[in-house]
């Protein structure tokens, strides 16, 4: 997506070999024009998708996935990272290793709010190694409900978490593709 | 707001004489539409105020944020509940009492996302005795910025929160405040 990739380059920068900070638009403060625009490809592509649902974790999810439900006209779900009081009731849970912090969360989403009927699209705002991926996939099979579809703002196309996921048959549209960022020169090229 | 009581009155659940469950539509199952009914609602009650900025807390505050963010055109900035290594820079920081989580946060905002020229709307899910919003209040201070006001979805009106802040002078709206529950019938009573 066009608009994506210039304002990765524009606003982004290149931390590290492996780290892009796009926090002045997407994970901190929040471009809601750039969300809405996303929300429209997204619809775009997944148009045919019977989507009924769609899921993220929080925190940095939830934003670019309820802008972009208002054009699939369906409700969000957010998988939690800790249990709270106010919780309770049956979850489906799983594990996620999240290398940004560091550490392992245990993800829950009610089971009142995934069932087997459900067509989900997974929305998030960045693919790296796929672990909180994978981890909502999980949560999805445990629902019995489908997987119809991922949702990507920005994939980190030199770590191995989306091609995994595309060999394994899930349709996934990540409307940026970083394949090479250099720390020198700020540089960062698109596949 | 008619729309949010009737929903609270369907589909709220009363756990405790505190305890208000909203989960289905508010804060882990999000419903979109009405968000945007909140969104429309909000810029109705503060359409004279120039607003440049919408500050929330994650996670629950930021899905209402965005939403409502479309009706103002502006962006939205949510504080951070602890320090990420992908956030460095300098900070406003404080720190908020959560009596839901039962612990104390370290609260962030990048320097970069607010200043002396902004003029904030501050956004939550809930409003109870008021620590988070005070310390969204304490950082838009930080930044020399303004509160234009607080929108708020549900008030505890038999909590303090609401009623300290509309004393202090701030333009505080909430678009449900509930006066009493009733865990034993499950009704609610609505100010």
């Amino acid at each position: 997506m066009e608009l994506l990739e210039e304002r990765i380059r524009r606003d982004g920068v290149v931390k590290s070999e492996g780290v892009l900070k796009v926090d002045s638009f997407l994970n901190h403060q929040l471009d809601i024009d750039l969300f809405d625009a996303m929300g429209e490809e997204f619809k775009r592509l997944f148009a045919d998708a019977p989507i009924t649902k769609i899921l993220t974790i929080e925190a940095s999810g939830i934003g670019i996935a309820c802008v972009v439900a208002r054009h699939f006209g369906v409700p969000v779900v957010f998988a939690k990272k800790a249990q709270s009081i106010n919780l309770d009731g049956e979850m489906f849970t799983t594990r996620i290793e999240s290398f940004t912090h560091g550490r392992v969360y245990d993800v829950i989403v009610s089971k009142k709010f995934l069932n087997a009927d459900d067509h989900v699209l997974i929305i998030d705002d960045f693919l790296a190694n796929g672990c909180a991926l994978n981890g909502l996939i999980e949560l999805v099979g445990e629902a019995g409900a489908t997987v119809e579809g991922i949702g990507i703002a920005i994939e980190k196309g030199f770590q191995p978490g989306g091609d995994d996921l595309r060999e394994r048959g899930y349709r996934l549209e990540s409307l940026a593709i970083v394949e090479r960022m250099d720390p020198e020169t700020g540089e960062i090229a698109f596949r």
